[in-house]
């Protein structure tokens, strides 16, 4: 994704059909890229929104003044574009830091600091995937069959993934294991995007419908779930891709452990519970129809309406553990959590 | 459906895009539309049965001993289509009493004896899923939202329907009912059929995907689940369109009855418990693929595998209530059960 005038950027919606980057030079390309989630994953859209105001920077007027008013423009716009994950609030609340800090600089100044920031809010989530992986791979028995829902792999990151950086952790370290991809309507990012990634990567890999899941589980076909997280609580409830907590009460009712990896950014002290985490509500037409490019087939009767909440929030009880970069919270509970808070940053 | 020379049916698998009736003139024809699915649900292809042994007898030759060997050559090609829903094998075998009875007739009169018993089968079927439904609107508040999975309505059926029957039934006795229809992947019966046939008949019907149904549980968007059966054992375990079990367990999990519809050519006394009761593997391409006629998305990477059990089973103890022509069983446990079977045909 880097580059001080333009960036790179994957099209995930026409995977796994079509591998084709887009090249944008505007801000506002950025935050369209987000809102139709040509990027998504909470980590993702949030250096996709830090580069987005690297690229305007790169077209704002030199007075102090007019570039204050044009990033805070930029910033509003990113924002407003996605309302769940706070990894987006978090990146331009970090970027606008060092905003203000450089507002008074040659524009050319301005548009390296910024691009230094944001290529350093990338790397540090690909470290903290690292990290967390590791962290999560060593509840990884060798052999197992691991459930992961949605995609939370490099797609959803800067790379290495959360929930899939554990599985890669887990096989670097030498185990074996194998994935089942729950296909995750509506968007179907397990199939297309968790399937296309860890095939790539040479994990063994299987795909199952959502409404599978129960009976896997009830034959003994899953051995553990891992998932990433698009906030987490205060409390430890975790707002995640729809489906994430019918996967974790599945999970519950037949033992089976149900894990999540997710950096610190995703952690948001400010929202006491997960009913306060706002939950997206997206367009009918994701639901109506099946649509990669231009192939689309509609399901739905033109008449009947569609739901589309694009998240839900699965309650920290139900969670084992939530591995980050700062350390696992195990119980997941708000105290398991304020231990890998560093005391200067507590809330 | 009806016809003794020829068969008509709506090719369930275009619907909602196209509205289509193919005309058969052979079994063959039938046995296919039954294992391609265009004809499905389990009550519908036990008729569908009966209808294609009635067409096998039309092309049979007069001799006694060449019209059983043909008769029983075209009822094991129709009884291998699909192993689950024991309808199937239920009108199969009451087909195969009539044939035998009536071997000796002249060739039109064993046409004629035997599309009667079709017929009878098909009006039967449609009787009782008025009986049941009637006894299953009991049940229903008036303002309820009824969460449904696949289509156990008048397509899967004679016509009527019998999870859609007490829907029906219900909204005929005066009570405002609201559907949440479960789009049901692989196939989408949820979405292409529920939806198209309770619209049609002007029943408030939205859809969510599966991934949804546990969200909505939680935010008290539910209030009672109602589904059909392709096999009930004896202990009172339900086979039934992959997915149910996962519903079942997530109403538990949230206090929401969950009720089972069914004709009692549905219960198999002769099978003990849902371990006993086959589960057909379909193909991986409904799973890769979304396609309805020529119009078709591939969402699966090419070397990706993906499994397709279409069916799973819900123990008895998660089920509030079976409706059936016989009456109700509520507890469904194997004496709740045995009190609906004439003592002439209890095993």
């Amino acid at each position: 994704m880097p580059g001080d005038r333009h960036v790179a950027m994957l099209d995930q919606r026409l995977l796994p059909r079509l591998e084709r980057y887009d090249i944008f030079h505007r801000a506002e390309q950025v935050a369209d890229a987000i809102s139709t989630m040509k990027v998504r994953g909470a980590p993702a859209i949030g250096i996709a929104a830090a580069y987005g105001m690297v690229l305007a920077a790169v077209a704002c007027p030199q007075p102090r003044k007019l570039f204050l008013e044009a990033m805070q423009a930029a910033d509003a716009m990113l924002r407003r574009t996605r309302p769940t994950a706070v990894n987006l609030a978090w990146a331009l609340d970090r970027i606008g830091l060092t905003v203000h800090r450089i507002a008074g600089e040659s524009a050319l100044q301005r548009v390296l600091v910024l691009g230094a920031e944001a290529r350093a809010i990338h790397a540090e989530d690909v470290a903290a995937c690292r990290t967390m992986g590791a962290l999560g791979a060593q509840s990884v028995r060798n052999g197992a069959t691991i459930l992961t829902h949605c995609n939370a792999g490099a797609l959803a990151t800067g790379g290495y993934g959360t929930a899939l950086g554990v599985i890669r952790a887990a096989r670097d370290a030498g185990k074996k294991v194998r994935v089942l991809s729950a296909e995750t309507r509506p968007l179907l990012q397990g199939a297309r995007l968790t399937a296309w990634e860890l095939h790539k990567d040479g994990i063994d890999v299987e795909t199952i419908t959502d409404s599978m899941v129960a009976s896997f589980m009830a034959r003994g076909l899953i051995d553990q779930v891992i998932v990433g997280a698009d906030r987490v609580a205060r409390n430890g409830d975790v707002a995640n891709k729809i489906g994430t907590y019918g996967v974790a009460c599945l999970a519950q009712v037949h033992g089976i452990p149900f894990d999540v990896a997710a950096p610190w950014s995703t952690v948001d002290l400010a929202c006491p519970s997960g009913a306060e985490i706002p939950i997206e509500q997206r367009g009918e037409r994701e639901v109506s129809h099946v649509a990669i490019g231009d192939a689309e087939v509609q399901i739905l009767p033109d008449a009947v309406r569609a739901h589309n909440p694009a998240f839900d929030v699965t309650p920290a009880r139900l969670i084992r553990a939530l591995y980050t970069e700062r350390g696992t919270a195990a119980p997941l509970t708000p105290e398991g959590l304020s231990r890998l808070t560093p005391p200067s940053r507590a809330t």
